[in-house]
């Protein structure tokens, strides 16, 4: 499908066509470090809060005037909580005042002034953290990574767990260790064991030799439940949702291996989590619905979705790139893999998650942990290409990795096609100044 | 020590002696929903907003006017963030404006209107939470429960980890589920193995079977950090604790049991976790401090203390109140232990906590892990008295009991002495209204 044509010009390869629109928090050229709500259109970023107050929204007479703050907040939340259906009205309202042959050119097309208040560059913005996140839960409902993962952890015969195909596993992560597309990442010291084989219980503190990443999709909440209550599957978990982004749960290997036993990660996790900054509705994604993978397994009633294509199939790229001498970098695509490669759909984390009483609030991050296929370069993590460190991955450049060095950037990209994607989620190590 | 004499009259039994003095958010009978910061002092509370407002505060000139909003505030949050001196200032000002032979009797003493505002009988207050916790983390440093948990959910040859002696094993925490003392507590249900022999992977979605307690001691910080920046210990990591609560993880055993593996609990622990309203600050519990329980591994140079002397000698009890045909109940006190059976310290928790650059933030908790001595009357859970569910646990009124019943009421109290203590920890088991 075309996305509609805009009056404004779009690149034909952009992740932010009009069939988009996704949201974020920005601050601007303009701003002074005020943050604001924003959406990316191709090349540019439309100020909300600029356009709001320009009477940009003055055409949409079902959101009432004093709901148009949502947009002047530092995070998303409040907009979030409005709810789906005020979601979709504003995105829908946006499209149509950037269409070619939109009923309101006096609202912006044919508004010099807002235009240039309101519209602007990307080079000229700066995004945000989009929602301050209450809590956040990393699932592991990539069965690929799962199994994979196991095998080099324990072995492959006990690579899943029993419980595995019968509830959404998932631990509580870290929301303080969320960060935006872009910020550093510094490489985490931590107890390793330096000689496994040798000594397998004398850890050293040093740091991290198996810096890693997690290819996932994150899912962020737009309704808040009491504790004792819950969200369910078919009914309100799937409104629950607010929209999506790509994450990187960048992991400490050799620190996640000696401490995850018998509570889960700790610091193998909690140094670093990056998102990519714009949060895309599920309006957006509905044409890119996809079936979970199958699981043979017999459901409880609490997780059964009446249809089975309630993930999505958006194209999801790793690209990793090593510095060279010339102060450039080498990039290597190493993954390019489906999102529609889970066990669970995040309906059924959120209907999990919930089902014992657990309050869900309007920001909760959900994150679907790691994607891969089946076939070698569609594999979500250096753990798994590198077969738990033990054999190098080829590279452009001559280039070999097993996990991350100090000045690698890693990339992801995801593309769901017709002009609908994520941008980036990106990152670069640098090594700890305590080191 | 006896407390220091107070113009008011203090139940000799009091944890709320002029030696104590710890925070609170309060409303009250007079502030119409709206929450701010309290003192409890004997059976009364010194709201401290309307303490401020009166001038309660005018003698204490280091205490900034602007800084005096703090009190105002719906958290503790930002009183935290002023720091230790700031926190000790305040406490050392409100001893003398309440002793007998006060340097101030303008202050409140002989200020009758004042009093009449500000100083309420405990029933005309309630409390709330006490802070906007960002991130929620639960440790397993009482290494008494961990050998017993492990012995029962593993075997007693392994019941401990390799790691166990090398680190604070923890686990990140729900934020959303942590509830004021006196919280109804809902029964969770969730996927649990009702016949584990026959069909060890065959689970069913029902009210856990298993419901139990948690003693632990929980921690509140009053330092933030950046991400990749850590706490040191014997520098930042002490200066970083706000003060202490009592704390009680409620835990679904059988939900816990099936879903552990390998990434640690979700559901068997988020549906509550309760804790006390005051936070009793460190140099209220400066008498008390006490040896942590030997720990013969050599320690990496990074959770190594100047002092052993690093926890504190507090008693903790639990009573459990079970209903009676009357109405009424009969309680028996299940446990009497010291907190002093830890294997590691706050600091040290704080300082492995963060010693991979995770952000930490003033408000985040810390829960000690559960806190049992080595003989039966110091048990902190109910999985460790009933040894796994399998033996009957003998209570007053010729009741029994393995797990909690729906009705049944468990309070913890800590007791350091000499006036100082925490109060009550207090939550009722309630059906869940969807069973």
């Amino acid at each position: 499908m075309t996305p509609p044509k805009s009056w404004l010009s779009i690149p034909e390869q952009s992740d932010f066509s009009l069939a988009n629109i996704p949201f974020g928090i920005i601050e601007t050229k303009y701003s002074s470090r005020d943050k604001r709500a924003g959406i990316p259109i191709g090349n540019h970023v439309l100020d909300l809060k600029v356009f709001s107050e320009g009477n940009g929204f003055s055409k949409l007479s079902s959101l009432a005037t004093e709901q148009r703050s949502v947009f002047s907040q530092p995070t998303l939340n409040e907009f979030a909580a409005l709810g789906q259906p005020t979601h979709n009205l504003v995105r829908e309202y946006l499209q149509e005042v950037f269409s070619e042959s939109t009923s309101y050119p006096e609202i912006l097309k044919e508004n010099e002034a807002l235009k240039k208040e309101a519209l602007l560059p990307k080079h000229e913005t700066k995004n945000h953290l989009p929602m301050q996140i209450g809590d956040y839960t990393d699932f592991y409902a990539g069965v690929n990574h799962a199994f994979n993962a196991g095998s080099l952890f324990r072995d492959p015969a006990n690579a899943l767990n029993p419980n595995y195909t019968h509830l959404p596993v998932g631990y509580h992560g870290r929301a303080s260790s969320v960060v935006i597309s872009g910020t550093p990442v510094i490489r985490p010291s931590g107890q390793i064991l330096l000689d496994q084989q040798n000594s397998p219980t004398t850890p050293t503190f040093a740091p991290c030799r198996a810096l890693d990443i997690e290819l996932e999709m994150g899912c962020f909440l737009c309704k808040s439940t009491a504790l004792g209550t819950s969200l369910r599957i078919n009914k309100d978990a799937e409104t629950a949702i607010f929209g999506y982004v790509l994450m990187n749960d960048w992991s400490a290997r050799d620190i996640q291996r000696w401490e995850y036993v018998p509570l889960g990660p700790l610091n193998g996790k909690n140094f670093a989590t990056t998102i990519s900054p714009w949060v895309v509705l599920p309006s957006a994604l509905e044409p890119f619905r996809a079936k979970k993978l199958e699981n043979k397994t017999q459901l409880l009633s609490y997780l059964k979705e009446y249809r089975e294509d309630t993930v999505y199939d958006i194209t999801l790229s790793v690209d990793l790139t090593i510095p060279d001498e010339d102060g450039g970098g080498d990039t290597t695509t190493i993954t390019r893999v489906s999102s529609s490669n889970l066990l669970w759909s995040f309906p059924q984390m959120i209907a999990h998650h919930s089902a014992g009483g657990c309050a869900m609030n309007v920001g909760d991050l959900l994150g679907s942990g790691t994607i891969s296929g089946k076939e070698a370069g569609e594999l979500g993590s250096l753990l798994e290409m590198s077969e738990g460190g033990k054999k190098e991955i080829r590279l452009a450049g001559m280039n070999m990795r097993k996990y991350l060095l100090d000045g690698d950037t890693v990339t992801f990209r995801g593309a769901a096609g017709d002009g609908v994607g994520f941008g980036e989620c990106t990152g670069k190590i640098y090594m700890s100044s305590s080191n």
